[in-house]
């Protein structure tokens, strides 16, 4: 009877480790299999990153694509950042490739997206007159996520996010405007009233210019976000998006909530 | 043998409740530990309610904040109401605590959210010349929402949502050109069909006019719901909400669905 | 002591099993139960199908409610399709509704939907002078949705989708454009840059012109997709499809996605 009933036990067990591995271990497994099937087959995939963010480059854009979309004749070669989760991160490390490589930001778009989260995915368009360009700008993008995710803090409630560079480059000026060579930050925070505190807490706390103010009804795609970017001096700058950091993460905490970096924090 | 496979049972079994009380109990704990540690910390922390609503103060709002956000000049101090989940709830408490405060309303923003749901978000700014009032007016609104969450119906397919005042206020002014002092209702229902069939069947109940006529491409953030309000005497508004509350839950059952209210029905 | 243990570890598996078999097997049989029940209590209630689309009918739709929705007065029935996931596949099943009855499209609005997912929902009326004719229109829309989603691939980093019709009809036209009578194909990816290398390869692939392309700032309600539309010579229409979703389903699987197709490929 006991042995019966034990049976029972070890099976149903096992059928619910076995669910349970198979939404981790197994998908791993099987990821990375695909992974390798996937990378052989086509040109045009470059890799994956943190955000659900795929790199693609088209060598040569078609003619009549290439014209609906409205981008300028004379490059042919695009590469694409595109991504479910996340803008700024995805914006600020495409403001680094933009620097190291021969590209152009052609296009900027944001969605509202986060697989059900607060916030905002994106696509991002570089163009170069040879493929390898692109391809190279959106390597360097790929791999500058990890450090752009560094100042993303998530929780069930909403999240807050930090960006911060000494010299704002050609992404940061298309997507936000940003004076080129200044330092330049950006401060977002949901649900939106979360924003809205860390940015007054931003601009109390330096010297600092502000340069856009977002919002769900206006410079959003109508996520649940404040967003403001600022510039200045990088000393003060860099002080005005560490305290906006600290009153975010004290409101989210106030909440009941516990805001964590799924990378590592860097500002 | 029996006692090592009992002993794993036992392990097996410990990690997943663990995993379970992780997400219900303890979350809740800390829920309470952190409230504690954040509302001594952060004097802008109001409180939190239902829908991942928070409330904040900011009693002198930065000057180019302010200037950016396009808000009168004379008022320096604002409250914000702000939530993941829902619109009218936090509206018509807003609208109560617009009556009960020395506050104005100055911006009612919708985002599209409700965490992967079909509605929206919110944000919602009191001004005030005195902070005490802008914080009084967010404490009441937060108060006001177990009420007025009372007759939303959520369910995996959609939801259904009533509102009904006897005597519209500045908050139902500004978010839905509500006659003052009137009586007035709005009526939302998701997928959005449900919220024309509840629409048609309030029109045909009682002698009410409509105001205003939401849908997925205008007057909502996109999202999949149709939303109209209604104004007229005060039995005949209740009547026709009252009459697409039954409408809706009975369309919302008939695809199977079992809509709840996570409060208390109140109209 | 073992038979203690065994007895807790008795409850909390049955406990535990009891969740799941909630969620599952008891759901379903609820679902069956409230659908009988529903379906016989609302005449404005036609049926329910995948992606949680709903069909409704109204006879005689309210006069002030139909003088806001812009309707042209002549029609006083109308069908609704309304659907939490998916836009495509409900347009090109009203597209046959339509060629199938006597009725006309009069409104196709776009939500930013699929609950958490990466795309759309959408609301499609048609209007008929009897309402029979709007029932029947419902019902045969209901009926292709099986069909229309056929090539519709979901994962968890996003989804592709293919459509196609050697003739367009008037839902295709009212929601893209489509010149009547003609071969008609979107093409669908999500995140954006999925749809657009699908786009690139398609407008390659064969001789076809593109009639819309739709972005996350353009054409969409901020969804995570490019989209675009083609005509031409129905091979050449139905061959770019084909080898868009080719490309689509490989980029998903480079991704370490596995996208299945919740019915029956079609395309």
């Amino acid at each position: 009877m006991d042995q019966d009933l034990l049976s029972k036990i070890a099976e149903e067990i096992k059928k619910m480790v076995d669910v349970k591995k198979n939404s981790s271990t197994n998908e791993n497994r099987e990821r990375v299999d695909d992974v390798m099937a996937g990378m052989s087959s086509i040109t045009e995939y470059v890799g994956v990153a943190i955000g659900d963010t795929v790199g693609l480059v088209i060598a040569n854009l078609d003619l009549h694509l290439h014209e609906k979309m409205g981008l300028d004749p004379k490059y042919r070669s695009i590469g694409i950042i595109s991504a479910r989760t996340g803008a700024g991160p995805q914006i600020y490390a495409a403001d680094e490739a933009v620097k190291a490589t021969n590209t152009e930001i052609v296009s900027i778009e944001l969605a509202r997206d986060t697989k059900g989260g607060a916030g905002h995915g994106c696509i991002i368009i570089f163009a170069a007159e040879d493929v390898s360009d692109a391809r190279r700008a959106v390597e360097v993008t790929l791999k500058e996520l990890d450090r752009t995710f560094g100042d993303v803090y998530a929780c069930d409630a909403g999240h807050i996010e930090l960006q911060y560079t000494a010299r704002a480059s050609l992404a940061l000026e298309k997507a936000f405007n940003a004076p080129l060579g200044k330092a330049f930050g950006i401060i977002v925070g949901a649900p939106a009233a979360v924003g809205l505190l860390m940015a007054d807490t931003a601009m109390k706390t330096a010297n600092v210019d502000i340069v856009t103010y977002s919002s769900p009804d206006k410079g959003t795609a109508h996520s649940n976000e404040i967003i403001i970017s600022i510039t200045g001096d990088s000393g003060a700058v860099r002080q005005s998006v560490i305290s906006a950091r600290e009153i975010g993460l004290a409101v989210l905490k106030s909440m009941g909530q516990n805001p964590i970096s799924v990378t590592k924090p860097q500002i």
